[in-house]
């Protein structure tokens, strides 16, 4: 770790303006455990007029994620924080507020009303505050643990920043309730993985894939898809690196954009540039599903192992790419044109490996329910030993990313890898997953899955505004639960996947109408749907659902496309029996616990001139 | 709050003795927040010889315990804490430990394999080390809660002490292993309730109702039954409190005493002073089951409150009590003679009301079962809202006292109180609970039950080391689930408990069946604990079991008598709807976190003259 710029160290120096309500000086010494090496290598902005820039970095030595908040056009103050979905409640805040005379920042909370208090253990540490010609720059650092039960804990996966902006001074911290305020969230990946980026090829090339500087329409969502083409007689490449362009001005306006190519099954695609449920876009586009490049909201560059790539381009693939960009614009901004896409990087000198994708999780079927008004109900899908020990080479496969899916009501995803009934690892694991930031991940650590392994990935759920059953399905309200992992050496298995046996299910429903008036259908033509549809949810029923699940017996989908499965029964097999469970990670409490003052630090503060 | 004596201000003094490897002095000076009033009301001997000697004392304003432990004979050193139910493995320990050169105490922990580490956080402050006539003489303080994830939480109900001797010096602390070490445990209730003591009758009188100097049997464990009489022509009386008397010396080996009022249905009781278990016991004793007052160790006297007192003496009670004592007699020693017993205060000026004691929780009956193998299997009893609505007074009950009851498998009881179908008051709960401590306990807080609420009792069993089911019943190997709650003003209403219906359990023998090989037997003669002795454990079988006590409605025992129902439909009851649960407790942070060293206290030592 390298010792911080001088700037940095420096005290900090006031600017009058006439803007600000009050000036803040300097209010606490860079701490001897100075922020590592490359500044903040991380941003986003927080609001959607980019007034908000946050920028970050991690140190996991320190275990401890240093910020940079700034603030553009500070009124009365602002707070920042975590919560466990975005909510303005139940929040982990740092506040930096004034009363009028004194400016103060403190690490604080907000209870389940909303209103502010002061937290009794100040995590939050201030180290600097400076006024720059940009605006006023904060910087601070907080452990990933506190052992604050008030604390967020910042784990792997999704982080639910929130903010909001004080128009006036307030008499007091208690004084604050979030829901007077100007608020909103931010998703992004906070513990960004400490990987070092891999050599790159001389021969590289790249592409720009991008909208054509098209007009962003004022509405809060957009999938927009676009279709464009490789260059005629385009040959077998690796692409080894992608990253994004976004059309500057526009960084709080794309939210994500995925690039698909296009089956090979069809000659041609229509050109086509427009919203995705455009009653305009033909129906070919549908099939543009496999996934060269995505990127969401705070991601980076994306690396591919050295000794990896992904091939594109050459015989029996489609010379057709569809791009899809989902503009965020809750603010309906209007006449914003727009070009921003996905730059890939890619080298005729095939890497050792073809890097593939592979599908974990759940069948997309039915039989996979989840009961209304559940609030955390979990489904498990599995890619047994049987399948593993049948299609993976005998050195295994490297898992090296991994991108979790579910629709609408997915609120946690993960898999675990077992070997010889025990669980062995986390291949990825997301505990405030959200359906609205799915962007690939890099691993922090490749995960190696030899043949006979099982692949455990579970979903959680929360079906708490639905009334009836959901069932599994493609509809957007139907459910999913995927993890696509990225890995190599690419192999046939394509899909890994499962779903409870339906001759079970259907044991199920007649026990419901056991305990109860005989409400399902039990005869063969009743769709499964129909039959969920009709059972009545009570504890019962619900929790032998729950236990089916973990008991019945599955049906495997062990395939080389989703249509093609490898040889050998794979209707009724044995769950696997798990012996052995990872422990819940304990959130571990920072090593050397500074001094922490119980009030807000110091404000020695200058009056404004206005 | 008191200034504290000025004996503990000082300096601890040095005195040099043959017998300790190391003296240690003063090492930290009394903080400013000293021990509240009366030093160290509570006291216990933490091991059989009495060689350690806990005193403590409870601040609820600071949320802290006050220790002060003697060491009588000290060797080199010794250590204490606590752990979920008195392993040393996972406990939280503060140990007093010496190198040979140099002396240290710290907040240690014990991981899984009882190997000692020293923790991050140092929670236990050592106040004062002082050198007495006694021995050596700790003094500490530990707030309830510390938020390190490695301490034990402090909670209402008992709390299992353990403690090792350390017979030779250890070259660091991590080298120290839990089992290498004499050690052993002690349960005690730490959070004594803060109640003042009620005003006393002037004319009290006392009588003792103890062993007659009889010789403690040279084994383990010894249930001691003796039968006493009241006088003749006893009146009507009213006790208001009761305590222990203890033989002195034999503090380590009395662990419980009950005294029980024999039924009025036999007209007289053989004498009897001699092991309950022994063949001689005549069977009368079985009659004599009606608690009069119960003492367990570390517990002090028992008060009434000022308004009531349990009525004994007079006509339709019987003259025959019966006295039991568990001598716990780990180190098997002979021929110690003991006249233990308890004291009962009580007057003939009658109080306004008559306590009284009400079972809640699980009928006697074997529908109502644990598979083998749950670690942390739930049973709930209910008191429904028709029976307190129909047996209880208008201005209702109140509840000041509470003794759980399970039988061996027994791991945590609660009684929790719901009016209109939310969760109210926690009545008693014990996170820690222990079969082999069973005391009356005061409640901190008087609970008044209105007609119309619902208490709800809940036990959770260990059942980790049985290979079949355990069902409930009277049986030392079957299972009980109540809670004997002491109230007033007494009621007809003895009896508030429940069983699942019958019919539905038959449902669920079926339903195993049909998911698996049909090995319960359905036929109506075959007895409940066959047919659960014939259940295939699955986690579907278990699963399914918690759901239907979960849903299945419930027989009541609304009864005046074990045998005496009150009239009503009582068969088939819809179990009572709740719509909010009480939050379970977050563990407090002390308020004011002092600055905590990462390293065990200094600790300047004199070397032995030895």
């Amino acid at each position: 770790m390298q010792v911080p710029s001088p700037s940095m160290r420096e005290a900090a120096s006031m600017y009058g303006t006439a803007v600000a309500v009050f000036l803040v000086i300097l209010v606490a010494a860079l701490q001897s455990s100075a922020p590592p090496e490359s500044p903040f290598p991380y941003r986003i902005s927080l609001d959607p007029e980019g007034s908000l820039e946050l920028s970050w970095n991690v140190s996991y030595t320190q275990e401890t994620i240093y910020f940079q908040l700034l603030v553009q056009e500070l009124k009365a103050g602002v707070l920042f924080g975590m919560s466990d979905r975005g909510e303005l409640e139940n929040a982990d805040l740092v506040v930096l507020w004034t009363d009028g005379d004194n400016a103060y920042f403190g690490d604080a909370w907000s209870d389940q009303w909303g209103q502010i208090h002061l937290d009794s253990q100040q995590d939050y540490q201030l180290l600097q505050v400076q006024r720059t010609p940009e605006g006023l720059c904060l910087l601070f650092k907080r452990p990933f643990g506190t052992c604050d039960p008030k604390d967020y804990l910042i784990e792997d996966g999704t982080v639910h920043l929130v903010y909001g902006i004080l128009e006036e001074p307030f008499g007091s911290l208690e004084a604050i309730n979030t829901s007077g305020l100007q608020t909103g969230l931010q998703r992004v990946q906070l513990l960004k993985p400490n990987i070092s980026v891999p050599a790159l090829p001389s021969d590289m090339h790249s592409m720009e894939i991008h909208t054509p500087d098209i007009l962003i329409p004022g509405q809060k969502t957009t999938y927009w898809c676009h279709i464009t083409e490789l260059p005629d007689g385009f040959s077998r490449h690796h692409i080894v690196m992608y990253e994004p362009i976004v059309t500057k001005g526009n960084e709080a306006l794309v939210h994500h954009m995925e690039v698909f190519q296009c089956t090979a099954q069809f000659e041609s695609f229509p050109q086509f540039s427009g919203p995705c449920d455009s009653k305009m876009k033909p129906d070919h586009l549908n099939y543009c599903r496999h996934v060269l490049a995505a990127w969401a909201l705070g991601a980076k560059a994306f690396y591919y192992p050295e000794e990896a790539g992904l091939a594109f381009g050459g015989p029996g693939s489609s010379r057709y790419l569809r791009l899809e960009v989902h503009y965020h614009n809750p603010l309906k901004i209007q006449g914003r044109r727009d070009s921003s896409g996905i730059r890939l990087y890619y080298t005729a000198t095939l890497r050792r490996f073809d890097a593939g994708i592979m599908e974990l999780g759940l069948v997309y079927t039915p039989v996979m329910a989840i009961p209304p008004q559940e609030t955390a109900f979990v489904l498990t899908g599995y890619c047994t030993d049987k399948c593993t020990q049948l299609a993976l080479p005998p050195s295994g496969i490297h898992i090296f990313a991994s991108q979790l899916h579910t629709h609408l009501t997915g609120r946690k995803v993960v898999t675990v890898l077992a070997r010889d009934g025990r669980e062995r690892e986390v291949v990825n694991r997301d505990d405030h997953y959200s359906p609205h930031f799915q962007e690939i991940r890099m691993l922090k650590k490749i995960v190696s899955v030899q043949p006979g392994d099982v692949l455990i990935t579970s979903c959680t759920y929360n079906t708490g505004d639905r009334k009836l059953a959901t069932v599994g399905g493609f509809g957007i309200l139907e459910e999913m639960c995927v993890n696509y992992v990225h890995y190599y050496p690419q192999t046939q298995l394509e899909l890994c996947k499962s779903a409870v046996d339906p001759g079970f299910l259907q044991k199920y429903f007649h026990l419901v109408n056991r305990f109860n008036e005989e409400e399902v259908c039990t005869c063969p033509q009743a769709s499964v749907p129909k039959q969920f549809a009709s059972v009545p949810w009570n504890s019962f029923s619900r929790d032998v659902l729950r236990a089916l699940y973990g008991f019945a017996p599955i049906s495997m989908h062990c395939n080389k496309s989703s249509a093609v499965r490898f040889q050998g029964e794979w209707n009724r097999q044995p769950l696997p029996k798990i012996i052995s469970k990872l422990e819940e990670p304990t959130p571990r409490c920072p090593a050397s616990r500074v001094q922490s003052p119980t009030s807000p630090t110091v404000v020695s503060i200058g009056r404004s001139k206005s």
